[in-house]
């Protein structure tokens, strides 16, 4: 049934991010607090030190810590307390040797202390006097001045893509904008004489647009922008149109559906004609070894890619994850380097055969059984919408492997 | 140096959780395009059947399945081709015994017919006569009516997220607004004297704002919608307003900072203070066995729920995801059944002690290493934001276990 010729979809992954340039989208700048999610376009260098003083971790005593050396028990140090630090104010007043003054957690170190003694090992003697039972460390319970950044050092690198975290660091040194990649806009191009619009009343013989929905969340959720550009006849001249607008105001364009036999080849048929107009390598592939998403069509037109999904649900969702994402991502210019699938780990609740050539991407759902997370198949056809809604997430079988066990761990790529 | 008195985070969050009703969130109603990500307010059932007629998977031929019955290689059945079904159309006629129609993938089986077989299975004899040579199983490559959903299935439970595939499955049956419950509003009360904002210049012994910036991105990234409602003195009326109006016109509260001895006390000492104003059980437990987040602050307002944060950044992040995510998810209406944490296993590079009776929470980055994935920890106290700017997520050193070993095997919370 699988055409031996058909590449696995790493390999045909690998001929269209090779056919398209790396990080070509244009760059923006942006405030911080609207970057989330985006990719940087440039490495961020910090202009200061992070923190710009030497801060108490704790609430005590800043002190020099020679002072308290040798400290024990049966000998403790005494320490004269002068002044307090208050929080946000630089100490107008210095410590000399044998004094400490009380600083609060995140309070700057006065001049002359190198330490901060934890308000909890220190005996009050006197109104100000304190008792000291152990030794303090040079810079014990104290952020040194730059520790968190120092000034000139790369906070983040291009490529990289901001979350929470990282907003609140560049917010730490001062950077309230800067340039990132804008997001990818995708394309939805649907097609097939059966399909009509969700609000429509339905014909006989009709079915309503699943696919643009899902893709829309999909491509939304992975840091891209979609455009519904609508549902079009399955007629060459329509479909021609419908692409080369798409590829005029867009980064990527889909096209789903066209599952008729006649329309499977028009789609690569005319992939392969614009790129003619446009330039550009055309089809790149045609057909998958998975399962579902087997007629997929990869092509790239004036260095834009194009994909034909298959117009079944589940294949929608795993051609998202095996092509659209990791195409999005390089045209967002994501570094590669640092990429964690998101898995669980579960038990396979049954044996599930497979085909030896192709990967198969089994959809289960989730379910706990003496303490244990059980994988469990949802079965039905891909071109059951419900076989997703009912799945937590997809198993792999890669090409290699005739199957799974019962009972066998797999990784759960959670939805 | 853990207060025995102190509750684990599980049993703290419990306290919480048990204080405010349940997805006391009002809904709103939203076209299908919006919800991405929002909770169902109410279970939603299908008036019709998806799809509304017998549907091929297959490109073919439409038949009558007791046709091919017995049909071999050496006694194949041989098969009038009549009509043609085209897509999104009804076919105007029916098929006899001993005949089939042609039929692409997603058509309309015509009467008479009752399954399909594909066109690589049929050898074509004349322009208007194939041949069988194997048997065609009823319903063999046909989606029944409502085999994807039945009219008056529930498609989707109340309390149920939304995802791509969720919307897809709506669209398809019709469903082009549905309600959902409206995402929390979490208000960010940032304290402390030494904080200014991010865009300020720095005078010696301030820091600026970077909580409020990591809380909005962690917020929004989990469904919620942040309000920063700015930096205040620590000064109990200054608070005390803060949090009245934030109590006013919000769904929860968080207070963030506020570190210094006498602020830690009068964060509680506000929400208390408040309650015996507005109702509710006040504070319900300050301090956690945590690090890092050990001086958290829980508690309940006119049945809202009000946390105090502690200022060190790394305690943000480890805050957010024990306490103020599962927070906003009983708000928000989730059903707490299905809930998976996304993880990935690692090997810990290095041992690390723990104390006992308290989690801690340990930031990682991966790295892979002899085709294996590696687990390192970063170092720094968790004062230094770029702690957590260097890791990709965090394990968790349960209370009863007194460290990790070198290439024991972990969960990775990825970021």
């Amino acid at each position: 049934m699988f055409d031996k010729n058909y590449l696995l979809p790493p390999d045909a992954l690998e001929r269209i991010l090779a056919a398209i340039s790396e990080g070509h989208l244009s760059t923006e700048r942006l405030k911080i607090e609207e970057c989330y999610g985006y990719i940087i376009a440039s490495d961020v260098i910090s202009s200061e030190d992070l923190p710009q003083f030497y801060r108490s971790t704790v609430d005590g005593y800043a002190l020099n810590s020679r002072d308290t050396f040798g400290a024990k028990e049966n000998s403790p140090a005494y320490i004269t307390v002068k002044h307090e630090v208050f929080m946000g104010v630089a100490p107008d007043f210095g410590i000399k040797i044998g004094e400490a003054s009380k600083i609060p957690t995140g309070g700057m170190l006065p001049k002359g202390a190198d330490a901060v003694l934890m308000l909890e090992h220190a005996q009050t003697v006197s109104d100000d006097m304190i008792e000291v039972m152990r030794p303090v460390a040079p810079n014990e319970n104290v952020i040194k001045r730059g520790e968190d950044i120092k000034k000139d050092e790369t906070v983040l690198t291009k490529g990289h893509r901001l979350r929470a975290q990282d907003i609140g660091a560049l917010a730490g040194i001062g950077i309230t904008a800067i340039d990132v990649f804008r997001k990818p806009v995708v394309s939805i191009i649907s097609t097939g004489d059966e399909i009509v619009p969700a609000n429509n009343p339905l014909k006989s013989g009709q079915v309503r647009d699943i696919n643009s929905f899902t893709l829309s969340g999909l491509i939304s959720e992975h840091g891209g922008i979609p455009v519904k550009k609508g549902i079009f006849k399955d007629d060459y001249d329509v479909i021609k149109n419908a692409m080369e607008g798409a590829l005029q105001d867009s980064d990527m364009v889909l096209i789903s559906g066209g599952t008729s036999a006649g329309t499977k080849d028009m789609t690569a048929e005319i992939i392969n004609d614009i790129a003619k107009i446009y330039g550009g390598a055309g089809v790149l592939f045609h057909g998958v070894s998975l399962k579902p998403g087997k007629p997929m069509i990869g092509g790239v037109v004036n260095n834009k890619p194009i994909l034909g999904l298959p117009g079944h649900p589940a294949a929608i969702v795993v051609c998202f994850d095996l092509f659209i994402k990791p195409v999005m991502e390089k045209l967002s210019g994501l570094n590669p380097k640092k990429k964690f699938a998101k898995t669980i780990t579960a038990k396979m609740a049954k044996n599930i055969a497979s085909q030896a050539g192709r990967e198969d991407h089994i959809r289960v759902y989730l379910e706990e059984k003496d303490g244990k997370l059980i994988a469990v198949p949802v079965l039905g056809k891909s071109g059951l919408i419900t076989t997703l809604v009912k799945a937590d997430g997809i198993v792999v079988i890669p090409q290699n492997k005739l199957g799974l066990e019962t009972g066998e761990d797999v990784e759960v790529k959670l939805f």
